[in-house]
């Protein structure tokens, strides 16, 4: 054996108990009581909880947006991820008209074989479908274990909505092929109805990118997406629930039985639309908004009763002086905000301080995850699988500033929050990745997950 | 006074009882036990019920449309209206890019003024906002007592299709100056997608009209612009509802008390998809199409319910040649069925044969008409209303046949259909314009009905 | 003719109208707008409203209740109702074991007859069935215009109370002779175990007698009376209905299209619990009791989107030493509160205040409690129909005080309440018997109203 | 070690892998994949499923009713559970007026000391709370281990049915003591109508069985059920689920984040009322009865969906001579059947027809009755549970026949059912109970399993 960890509490997504756990060439060999101490590697893990790493879903790596890029790379992304507990992240590379889905797929592979220092997968966005190349492309893409791609209803300007007819078509194809479709669900002609006329009326605070795409611009799209997803029988993965109606809607098919996915962000459990009056409101600024408190306490009780998902980040910060583009114009503010760091620690915390069991989420940040997308060796404390695990002391606490981040951004959202109980080691394949708040990884240590489909 | 209906029996939309009525000068004057019999012309409706004349709220006269025009122009469609008990038509002109909305009504105005057996009113179509000048405009209009605007969310290859950011300032402005937004519900992206698919596999008989915009297909639309029209609190309209998931849709934002009506049609009352499977299928080729019968029990029944807002025809009715271009391809077969004359004795039949009340009948065809739509004079059997009056037979049946109906087309979709009961006379005005299946109005006599703005 | 009501502005549950309007032998024989000015009474009612007299169908006069009786008897009380615009009162006797229907019903008619200023009519409680006997006798009952017989879910320990199975047998015996049930809904097992839990703890101010019948004590029973309703098929009327709850679970039953009738008291409407916290708490002491801000918020949507059929008051006040018996024990109350003056001033009142039109004021206070309760010569302004009239003058306005009311009891819950426009004369079958603030009809007036059946 | 399983697929309500798994002293003391093969016993399951003992939370053992004892005993019932894959049963004994709790538990807690071949609990249902006393004695049962309670709401005749408020009462009290109420839920006073009805009119074959308690009668007692414990916040189990609307309810109210439960029964998901229509109807009786087949498919589209939390057997049989008790009476028939040999192998062939997965039948049928009822020691095969294991051979096949069933009943409604995959093997604690086909067990063997409180 490798590694042991001893006398720790193991938490998986149903249970809670007291063993061992023994590792062996980055998987998973032993759980027991009475295992023996012959490990290379010995770890007391008393007092701590023993969780399966966080599976990010939704990062932007060195993305595209606004005019610039998202200012953390493969290599400072995943970094941070490793920091945070999280040992997969998921990057959204994005077809964009007159290219294919492989070339881009491989591209990002070869980047992330030099620089990931956790494991990685990859969803991809279809802007355009290129007269039908894309739909036959999308086989050989789940073949190589792309087995998401995920569809904007928004940014119809920028030339990356999908209409509703492509999007049947996709959802068609992608249960056809046993892939999944991911939604990014806005209302595009409200959003440009809105923000023509707050520009027009000189209405350009942050306030304003809230009020041009409020609850109800969501909500349409959300259950719209739903709609189809419904009638064509089709499973439907919605990224970044932010609002109720939609929530609603979402649970309501839920409860019918059809494959609706759910997937909210840390950001929109901790923060309301009141941020976008704040000073720094623009550091706020993402897409969808932080929405009103309502919504909030839906997102909160649909977490609390089983009918959210996931927690992933739609991690793409960028820098302040990017964010400074639109001090005094929301439109100029490229979308995006930090979080790949905080997304393990903040849900724990939450269980931490009583509001959802460690089991809900380890849950919501791993165990479903790994489900809904295919990862078949990861997402729980399990034998055989691989040994992606987060050692986690409840006492310890942690105030988040960009100065104990790992990332490259030069601010966060987070500053100032206050967490009880923290992570302590990052284990990535069995190998030590992150120790009490300094990383300990290396770039190129990451490997390529290429997720089973759904039709396995 | 004029005329005197003595010894009949009076429905308006919450009563039945026994009186006479009295008109003067195209008004109803008096209704009573004792009313003197000092009238013109004394009509004994002893046995008979004596009704307000139905409105028929949409209808398309010498509708320019799948490469023709609609087989009734304003002549022979209120001819039949009239013979039909249709006292008042609405009429469809359709703004297109580059023209505005006052000239193409006058230009409407001045042939109905020729033409028109009985009253007419207009809403009318905005495929074009042109850039916020028809938003402009549209108050002028209002003021001209054209207090209704039509959207279409369907034929969007067409360029008649508004988005849903211009659907929603439309919704914002109608609602701002006491107007009405109708809606079109079918989605265009869907069509298009399975149209495409259908053309492409050979399959073109009327069939495939159907499932090329099924339930599912039109639900989306009615859902949205529910949505649109709950969200910025304002009245919506939506016309031609055929399918159960949007009614459903319907009703329940109805129970939230939204300001939503829903019109429904006979044709969908009385015929369901499986016509399309027929011989002469493309005759009832219109958009929506006929549904599925779980569709058509759920509109009967919101009809028995209270939950279904008017009933009125779509009347567009082509010739059998023009039906015919599309005998081997259903992209080419004009789309619309007749139907102004047939409306108030199918709702009728439907009361006498104890489906309905008549005063159910009443309120669906003529009340609530002239209430949603502003028709201030018309709509009821009431002193100081309009003489819109209607003697109906109980007893007496009819077959319906091409040539006992009095319009311009060849044939009808409601062949063969037999009523037990039928209208034995028809007053617009106080002036006699129909009596025992014989037309006795005519051209020029009907008059514009300028309605009244929702602030009023 | 004997009256000529001129120059008035005619209210009906669905119009508005300027006209004249002639009564003759008690009965409506004209409207119109050139009647002959040759009756013996003719009134200017310029700038007035006439509307048909309100039908209180929720009164308890001269009530054995709480070990005294009510303080209105059928002279007073119905003296009081004249002068309120109430031209027709239902009053509620009660079968107990050993007693029969009709005798009981004869005794009150005989009362009536001599005491009575106003029409009069009789729901009837059913508290014992008499081994089936009761199940017989509703059919005379019916015969006899008895057509509407009420249930208690509570007053259990009192007797009163019919259990589940008998409550099925007799909404199924009505439905089958085409009579009514009415329910009082609260369920007694949980009213008696709070009671008895907050006696033992000393709790027995007023605010107890509402937390031992909270809101979803009352919903529980409006529940189950639906359920049983909808499965049998049967018309059901629940009566005071004082909850969001089962008001909700009302609404989805009408929805489905159930025969669910809803009624409400306007002290539900315009009182909270809030009122049992005061100094005279006692004298609002009524079963049910008034419910939270959110119940009545939800009485008035109910009210405004036509989901409430109905408003009665439940009249049944009771003298202010009776109701100080209960001064430091709210199970010594006396239950009831005064209303019927009440009623049609406060309707029209929230109508003059644009809550609501005063069609629907009408519709609740009149149109629909003679549709329902089958009093087929009233609750319009319709020609043929009973000449029960109230002219309304909307620019009067009143305090309400004890003093200027016209019941025995010395107290009420109204007092202070200023109204906007109010009754100005009442007649009766075209009698005159309230005007300007005086009752100037007499005792015995008042007939016996013999109602149709569901089944006519 | 003492047992050693090889090579087989272990199967959680969460995963299946392949992994050897060990036991020593009764537990599992280690799962892996290089477990040392020092163990007693090494069984090698390769190509078998190796999965946690069934937990039978719903049994009648020598059960007094309808006049006579339950055929199944302590010794029989437990050697029949062992057969069929339970490792656990729960008892039902039931405190009558007079009694209190834990004399009665202790007098069966030594029968099974005696007999008990697996594990047992008990369940309480109470009667009558003895003025409070039993209320009191609550307290003390939880602390013996005895953390839930039924509540009849039927069996008003029989003195069992508990009324509304002492209902409330115990859904209070076990909130208070982490206890939970169990509710049978069916309406009795409808019962006693429609029997007494249909005895009326000698209708008398099992088909009144069912028509006396259809699908409403069991609707409105889960709806009231449900009712009570949501506004009171405690939690609530429901047995025996087996009609649509009642379940909706439930989930419903699951939705909403209430604690509510739903059990439902093997002979519901497969069986419809029809079976009452046989010549051996009668020996289908049990209560609630089948329902129809809307019922059926909303109960095994739960099961799919997660709405249903466990199956158990309401196992109750009587011998042939007792069934035939009611051959010309249906209300003389004792009501129950077998089922505690075929739970588990009923599910598992569910899943191994691909109805469900194995994991949702591991979890329907052990690792939410564990977690429900406090059982922390079973439930699912993990280090440190209890070593209650099936061995589970999915190419066995198997059909139901009395003569292969290890009960002392003497036919069984499951005779002539076949199974696809059958138990091969039973563990209880580590030891060898039952082996292909045979017991192999003792009596005695079984343990009281000692339940945690909800407050634990």
């Amino acid at each position: 054996m490798d590694l042991l960890i001893k006398n720790g509490t193991i938490v998986t997504s149903s249970e809670t108990y007291s063993a061992d756990l023994a590792v062996k060439d980055g998987k998973i060999v032993a759980i027991g009581t009475l295992l023996p101490e012959t490990a290379t590697t010995v770890i007391d893990a008393k007092g701590k909880l023993v969780l399966p790493g966080a599976i990010d879903v939704h990062t932007h790596l060195a993305m595209p947006f606004g005019g610039t890029v998202s200012a953390d790379g493969y290599f400072s992304g995943t970094r941070a991820a490793a920091c945070g507990g999280v040992t997969t992240v998921f990057d959204y590379p994005v077809q964009r008209k007159g290219t294919g889905i492989m070339g881009l797929i491989n591209d990002k592979k070869k980047i992330c074989e030099a620089e990931a220092c956790i494991d990685y997968a990859f969803h991809c966005c279809i802007t355009d479908i290129e007269e039908g190349k894309i739909i036959e492309e999308m086989a050989t893409a789940v073949e190589e274990g792309i087995t998401s791609f995920k569809c904007f209803f928004v940014y119809k300007k920028e030339g990356m909505m999908v209409d509703d007819g492509t999007f049947a078509k996709l959802l068609a194809r992608a249960k056809e092929i046993g892939a999944m479709i991911n939604l990014h669900a806005e209302n595009p002609d409200l959003i440009d109805l809105n923000v023509a006329k707050f520009v027009a009326e000189g209405k350009l605070s942050p306030w304003y990118h809230y009020l041009s795409r409020p609850e109800y611009v969501e909500a349409e799209a959300d259950k719209r997406g739903i709609h189809w997803a419904k009638h064509l029988e089709a499973p439907l993965y919605i990224v970044h629930m932010a609002d109720k109606e939609g929530l609603e809607a979402a649970i309501d098919a839920k409860r019918e039985g059809h494959d609706i996915y759910v997937e909210t962000c840390p950001q929109y459990l901790e923060f309301t639309s009141e941020v976008y009056k704040r000073e720094d409101g623009r550091n706020f600024v993402c897409s969808p908004p932080m929405k009103g408190q309502e919504s909030q306490d839906a997102l909160w009780k649909a977490i609390q009763n089983g009918q959210i998902d996931t927690v992933a980040t739609d991690h793409c910060p960028f820098q302040s002086y990017e964010k400074d583009w639109g001090k005094d114009d929301f439109t100029k503010i490229p979308n995006g905000c930090a979080g790949v760091e905080n997304l393990y620690p903040y849900m724990l915390a939450a269980a931490n301080d009583g509001k959802i069991s460690f089991s809900r989420a380890v849950e919501l940040c791993s165990t479903n995850p790994a489900k809904i997308f295919g990862c078949t060796s990861k997402g729980s404390l399990t034998v055989g699988k691989d040994a992606d695990i987060v050692i986690y002391d409840p006492e310890k606490t942690l105030t988040i500033s960009v100065d104990n981040m790992h990332s490259d951004y030069d601010h966060t959202i987070w500053e100032g929050k206050s967490l009880n109980g923290y992570p302590v080691m990052t284990f990535s394949r069995g190998k030590l990745v992150y120790k009490d708040g300094e990383f300990v990884g290396e770039a190129g240590w990451g490997q390529f997950v290429k997720r089973a489909s759904r039709n396995d």
